[in-house]
């Protein structure tokens, strides 16, 4: 680490507002010099999306001590985007988008707003961490999660970060003394069982909103759903490279 | 293959009015029975997000002939989950996205709406290819394109698909004299350098729009980049365990 303070983008998906990326910005302030650039509204479930066909918008916001900060009426990639190339004008040394209202164990890593920031950070081959707490509350106690955003942001501005991976971190929802501590570990295989509450509307006319439940096909332990359980923060190195190098050898069967 | 005629899902992100996605519902229709649920709207760059503070809608079209046929007001994973769940009530024996209308190479599988909903269609365990076009005009001649998809339907048809995995197939905007093949290969490493085109509305204040150039920084030559440059179709098989297996072992290093 240079003399230099570093410098910290802080994200989330949640919005500017939510509780949790205040909560991160605590955590990181005293780290480096903190730009903060986040969605002006709920932005979950967004994944990677960017937004191509309209413009974005940016406003200045004062709720973060001497940072700057700026909401943005993008997805948090747009936001990662627009505070790299606009905002900044260079790249940060560390990315850190959080700190998610509900858990991104799992698959959910690819629906995650908040986790799709950080591989967009890998990107741009910048060190980048999501953290999630599991719990949905909007007024979620975030005390452990900060414990947890301290000592691994520590970690990456000491260690640097592999080549092409970021880090899906998920936090227990539990107190301090009931917390285990930190596993590095793999995605679960779990997914949801969609269904829709369909409904109709004052005119007559169906509507369908998404709901469903998660289920944990998994049939080992060294997983974020595993651990999480146990009371530890998860800790899985994600990576944006998503061709399966296992299947290239099964597709050479298939003499194209 | 069972005597019954497999069912196919086709889906797209440039909207259900687009060449692209008649362009392969010309190709399957001859395979199975077809349904059809794609974006009432164009839908690029949405990745694998997901509508949670919205409900959905979704209309009958009748320009598939026979088929079953909806628009959705979601996004393409949107589609795939409405396909499922609430039209079909059923899994299909295969999920075919596209024709894009733009090459989904390299990094571009994660912004890709198109190469989402076969991701999803792997997490939902059924074989699922996104198919795209080296060319975005909406115009575009898609025959080689075709040629592709009935190859590659047929194979996945017989063989069924790798596990966790689905198929991201690019095809090279050239006649039918100059196509050379197919080429199974990994994802490029290339990455967009993002710009913004930054101007005054009428009020004089500022919006930023998304733009900016693709860099090639891969090393390697049996990439999707590289083939498609060669006048081949790359298939890149894709899977949705973003875990990074060789950071793993970098970060117990770090002594969490």
């Amino acid at each position: 680490m240079s003399a230099k303070k570093p410098i910290i983008l802080v994200t989330n998906d949640d919005g500017i507002s939510a509780k949790g990326i205040r909560s991160l910005f605590n955590a990181v302030k005293n780290f480096g010099d903190i730009y903060v650039v986040a969605p002006d509204s709920p932005q979950s479930g967004m994944g990677h999306a960017i937004t191509i066909n309209y413009p974005l918008r940016i406003s200045k916001v004062d709720f973060f001590e001497d940072s700057v900060a700026f909401s943005c009426s993008g997805t948090p990639v747009d936001c990662v985007k627009l505070g790299i190339y606009e905002v900044m004008k260079e790249k940060p040394d560390l990315i850190v988008s959080g700190i998610n209202h509900g858990a991104n164990t799992s698959t959910n890593v690819l629906y995650s707003g908040t986790m799709s920031a950080a591989v967009e950070g890998a990107m741009e081959n910048i060190p980048s961490i999501g953290f999630s707490l599991c719990n949905f509350d909007s007024d979620a106690d975030f005390s452990v999660a900060q414990l947890v955003v301290k000592q691994l942001v520590e970690k990456v501005l000491q260690n640097g970060m592999p080549e092409g991976v970021c880090l899906n971190v998920n936090i227990p929802d539990v107190s301090e003394e009931n917390f285990k501590g930190i596993k590095v570990c793999h995605q679960a295989k779990a997914f949801w069982e969609d269904s829709f509450d369909k409904r109709l509307d004052q005119f007559g006319k169906p509507y369908f909103w998404l709901t469903g439940h998660f289920l944990n096909q998994e049939k080992t332990n060294d997983t974020d759903l595993y651990w999480i359980d146990k009371g530890y923060a998860s800790i899985v190195p994600t990576q944006f490279d998503m061709t399966s190098y296992k299947a290239l050898k099964e597709l050479e069967n298939w003499k194209l």
